[in-house]
C-alpha cells in the first residue's frame, strides 16, 4: 500500500462550460494524474459540471469524467450523472457555485471557467468569476472576457478574498507567457509587446499564401474546434483584440478593453496581395502591438506586412509568438510552434499547479 | 519613518570572483534595490568579495560596493576595504567561505560564484560550490563548470543541506530558460532541444556574412568583455559544449560533460562559405542539439547551414535562442534578442529572488 503523502493537497473542482477546451482539460488532468500527484503533491476530483446545452451534474464523491465526456460528445445530457443528495441539479450558475461550496468538504475549491467569449461585454464569464471568488473559490479560466474587461477589479477582489484568479490559457494557449513574466522576470518592467496571437487568422494567411481560399481555411479550423464558432471573432480581429487587452492589463497594468484596441481585420486583404508579398519574401500577419506613451498604454491589431527577418514572420499555421519589450533585458521572444486544444487545456493545468505552489513553501528547486 | 516590512528577508552575500559579471551583478542589485525590497521583500548586503588578482575583503557590516567596483576597475586591490575584526583577509576560498559563515549573523547566506570556466575539469568552481553548500550557504553561479561536470551530485548535496544551487545565468545569459521549464511547464517532459547558445560565434558568423574578418570580430567581443579571454573556448565550441551539457543535465536529467558533446568549432569554416550561404538565403550558426535515443541523451555542437525559415536562422549578433522539444506541447522557442553582461548578471538576480520565494508561501499571484 502506498504511503500517504503528507504534502498532498486535494482540490475539489467545478467546471462551468464543458466544450472542446473543458473536455480536453479533464482528459489532460487524467493523463497527467501521476505526475501531478508525484511531482506536485496535487490531487483532484471534479464534483460539478455545468453546461448551457448538455445539462448540469453534481456529485459529492466526484463525477466519473470518462462518462461525462462520453455523454456530452454523444450529444447527451449530464443530468444522468447528477447525484447530490436529494437536491435537483442547479439551473443557474449562481446556485451551481453555491452548491459547489456546500458539497465540498473543506477542501480548496477551484472553479474552472471555459465558457465562450462574448467580446462585447465579457459576460456572463465576468459574473461567473466574481461569484466564484465571492464564494471563496479560486478561479482559473480560458475565457478572455474577464481579463479583457475587468482584470483589475477581479484581481483585487480575489486578493481580498484570499484566492487566486489565473488565466494562463487565454493568451498563446498554454505557452506560459503570464507565468514567464510573473515567475521568471522579477524586477523587469514590460514596456510593450508585439505578437501574433490568433491561430485562425495565422492559418488563413498561410493558406492564402499558398493560393488557397480564406473561406475554406476558416471552415477547416472551425471543424477542428480551433476557430471560434462566430467567424468574425477571428477574422475581424476581435479575438486578437481581447487577447491584446488581457495581456496589456495583466503585464503592463493597463486598463484596456477589446473595444479600445484599434482593430483592422483580414477582410480588406485580398488573396493576391497576400500571395504577392509572400512571393517577394514578405509575409502578412495579424499583428497585435502595444506600447506605452506618456504613461498611457494603447494597442492595435492589424494585418502587417513583415520582412523576412522579423521574429513574427516565420510563424506558420497555428504557431503563435509574443515579442516582449523589457526595460532591462531588451527584447525577449516566446514562440509556440504548435497550438491547439491540448495547449489551451495545459494553460488550465498550469494554473492549478500555480495555486498548489502558492499553498506551501515546498522547495521546488531540487 | 517607513514601516518595517514583516515579510522582509535580508541576505548576506559573499562573492567569489569579481570580474565583469560579478561587478555588473552588484551594480544591477543596487539599481534594482527598491524593486527587490518592495516587490520581493528582499534585502541584502555583501560582506565578502574574494578575487584571484585584486585581493579579498570581508566586512561584517557590509562592504561599500561602489568603492569595491571602483578599486577593481582602477586596477587596485580590495584589501584596502578589509575589516573583519582583528583577522587578516583569508587567502584561500575554503577559509573565505568559513569566515563568511562566522561573520554572518543568522541571516540566510548566499555565495555568488562567478569565476572563469575551466572547461577541462570544471574546477575550482565545483569545489567552491561544494564548500559553500557544506557550509550551509545557498549558491548561485554563472560558471557552467559545476552544472556541466557535477550537476546531479551538487544538486543532491544542496538538497540534503537544505539549500539551493541555482545557475540561471549559465545558459542564454539571463533569459530564464531553466526557470521557464521548472516554474512554468509543470508535468511537461523535455525530450530534446536545439539552440544557438554562444554569442561570440554567433556574432563572428554575422560579421563573416557581411564580408568582415572573424579575427577582428573576436577581438572586438573580447574587448567588450563578452567573449572569453581564451578564444578557443568560444571558437572551438567549448563554451557551447559546456552550456549544452549543463542544459541537458538540468532539463533532461542527463549525465553529460563538455567532453561527451560531439564538438566541431568554427575553424574549418571559411569566410567565403559563410558569405556564399548568406547570399543564397541560408545562414551558418553554431548549433547545439540534444536528443534522447533509447534512454540515452547525446549532444552535438557544430556549425549548421540553416534554411531561412528555421527559428534559429534569424538570430543576429548576440541574440541567442533555444528550441525546446516537449512531450506535451510540441516545440517552444525562447529567444533573447540582446545578450550581454546585464543579462548574465540578471541571471544571478533572478536566482536570488528564487531563493527568496522558496522561503515563504507569500502569495506572488496578485
Amino acid at each position: 500500500m502506498p504511503e500517504r503523502d503528507p504534502k498532498l493537497v486535494s482540490f475539489d473542482l467545478a467546471l462551468i462550460g464543458f466544450g472542446n477546451v473543458g473536455r480536453r482539460f479533464v482528459k489532460l488532468l487524467e493523463q497527467q494524474r501521476k505526475a501531478l500527484l508525484h511531482d506536485h503533491h496535487l490531487d483532484y476530483r471534479v464534483i460539478g459540471i455545468a453546461t448551457s446545452r448538455h445539462g448540469t451534474a453534481m456529485r459529492r464523491q466526484g463525477l466519473d469524467l470518462y462518462s461525462a465526456v462520453k455523454l456530452v460528445e454523444s450529444g447527451g445530457t449530464l443530468d444522468a450523472l447528477h447525484d447530490a443528495g436529494a437536491e435537483p441539479s442547479p439551473t443557474d450558475t449562481q446556485s451551481f457555485i453555491e452548491r459547489f461550496a456546500d458539497l465540498s468538504d473543506d477542501k480548496p475549491r477551484v472553479v474552472v471557467e471555459t465558457t465562450t467569449l462574448d467580446v462585447a461585454t465579457g459576460e456572463p464569464a465576468i459574473r461567473h468569476v466574481r461569484t466564484a471568488i465571492n464564494s471563496g473559490a479560486h478561479v482559473i479560466t480560458t475565457n478572455k472576457g474577464p481579463a479583457a474587461f475587468a482584470y483589475h477589479a477581479l484581481r483585487d477582489e480575489a486578493k481580498a478574498a484570499g484566492v487566486s484568479f489565473l488565466l494562463e490559457g487565454t493568451v498563446l494557449d498554454g505557452i506560459p507567457i503570464l507565468n514567464l513574466v510573473r515567475e521568471t522576470l522579477p524586477t523587469v518592467g514590460i514596456t510593450g509587446f508585439r505578437g501574433v496571437l490568433n491561430s485562425t487568422t495565422n492559418h488563413i494567411l498561410t493558406v492564402m499564401e499558398q493560393g488557397g481560399s480564406a473561406a475554406e481555411a476558416l471552415a477547416e479550423m472551425q471543424a477542428q474546434g480551433i476557430a471560434e464558432a462566430d467567424a468574425s471573432l477571428d477574422v475581424e480581429g476581435w479575438d486578437a483584440a481581447a487577447k491584446t487587452a488581457a495581456l496589456a492589463n495583466v503585464l503592463m497594468d493597463a486598463r484596456l478593453t477589446p473595444r479600445a484596441i484599434a482593430r483592422t481585420g483580414l477582410s480588406g486583404l485580398t488573396e493576391s496581395t497576400v500571395r504577392e508579398a509572400f512571393l517577394h519574401g514578405r509575409r502578412f500577419k495579424l499583428v497585435a502591438s502595444v506600447a506605452r506613451h506618456d504613461g498611457t498604454v494603447s494597442g492595435t491589431v492589424a494585418p502587417v506586412e513583415l520582412n523576412a527577418d522579423d521574429p513574427l514572420a516565420h510563424l506558420d499555421g497555428q504557431a503563435n509568438a509574443v515579442v516582449l519589450m523589457t526595460d532591462l533585458l531588451g527584447e525577449i521572444v516566446i514562440t509556440q510552434c504548435e497550438g491547439g486544444l491540448t495547449q489551451t487545456a495545459f494553460g488550465l493545468l498550469t494554473d492549478l499547479v500555480t495555486i498548489r505552489r502558492g499553498m506551501s513553501k515546498l522547495n521546488q528547486l531540487n
